[in-house]
């Protein structure tokens, strides 16, 4: 069939392989298929036709994103956790991966809870980085929130956490046990709320033609309150 | 070997399959392997060991890496381009993905060079959105940055671009073919600029231990100089 399809005028062909169907995967290899990308139960294999032609797909996602959320409470204390599976002394912000479809936002509020029982909400964001060469040659973006607890009730996950505590900012940034990043990023986000600098997450739906509309957030430098 | 791996404490196996060894995948998956990612030359595969645990493994990336550039001219212009293989008529903003690697500034310098000609300068990050359900059910980051134009003269892509020119600002978010929310981040990026709010992106080698460190590109709110 591929010389048919080619012929009119097809460019690419895509096949979803499920992993159940996986005796496919060597015949597709054989026909000049590459792999594009793949979850647990599937990969997706493609061939360009256009002979006289580059490939113009979209690349496979290459970026990890991950988000860390510096949560004050009532007395102006910050969370701390140290985490298991560490090699070293710390004491870091929780924090974790953003899930597939999952708002930057309520995965921060997830990770939280998850790690130290405490309820937050969103306040502001302090700063995003962007680090190459991590796990599987990918990049990361890692997205860092302002929180405040909504509850101070302290109860860390078993299977995360060794010990998560509310410290004082002034301890947080003179303790030797802290990164100095975190240091000066909680610096940074102290400074940016004297300034009465909110960098806002705003979520619009934006529709881009008749009958195609997207749920976006994007960010917003606005003013507290 | 992998019930003797299990007895080991080992907790995952992997196995980088290459498209040459495509007959390898069928055996994997009979042996309880999933898929976790793939590129075009090859399919990483895993198998978790520990029966009595779910696997604890990073997920496979799912989020598409964008940036597009507001580019102005001496005059204050802004550059605007008019895509092939669009259904409607519009004057967007040059952009495209990031490469795999590839620094948020560099790809915005890149994609305006490859599809308008124009070599420019970062000046400012102006906002970012995230958007789920897109291609493949990946989300988007589109990162959105104000630059200087150091040259002017407009060579379009022939491969990418229809037109492109240098517009008046208040022809650019009157004009029926641009999208409200370009329109929006205009405005937002100039209401920046008088406020003096530059959005920098700064690039420091974090050491996070003794043996590893990396080059990290981060937010950071500054002051136009």
């Amino acid at each position: 069939s591929l010389s048919k399809w080619a012929l009119q005028g097809y460019r690419c062909i895509w096949f979803k392989v499920n992993i159940k169907d996986a005796f496919c995967v060597p015949i597709l290899a054989q026909k000049g298929f590459n792999f594009h990308h793949a979850r647990d139960d599937f990969v997706m294999m493609y061939k360009w036709l256009p002979g006289d032609s580059m490939p113009n797909l979209p690349p496979s996602c290459h970026t990890n994103l991950g988000v860390g959320a510096m949560v004050f409470n009532d007395k102006d204390d910050l969370l701390a956790v140290s985490e298991k599976h560490y090699e070293y002394p710390h004491w870091k912000l929780p924090g974790g991966y953003v899930e597939r479809g999952e708002d930057i936002i309520d995965a921060a509020v997830r990770e939280v809870k998850e790690e130290t029982g405490v309820d937050a909400k969103f306040e502001s964001l302090v700063t995003f980085r962007h680090t190459h060469n991590m796990m599987f040659e990918n990049s990361d973006i890692y997205v860092i929130l302002m929180m405040k607890a909504i509850t101070d009730k302290l109860t860390p996950s078993l299977r995360e956490v060794n010990r998560c505590q509310w410290m004082k900012v002034e301890d947080y940034i003179t303790h030797p046990h802290v990164h100095q990043f975190n240091r000066f990023i909680v610096e940074t986000a102290l400074e940016y709320k004297k300034r009465n600098l909110k960098l806002n997450i705003q979520k619009r739906t934006v529709r881009w033609t008749a009958n195609y509309a997207r749920d976006t957030n994007f960010l917003l430098v606005e003013e507290f309150k």
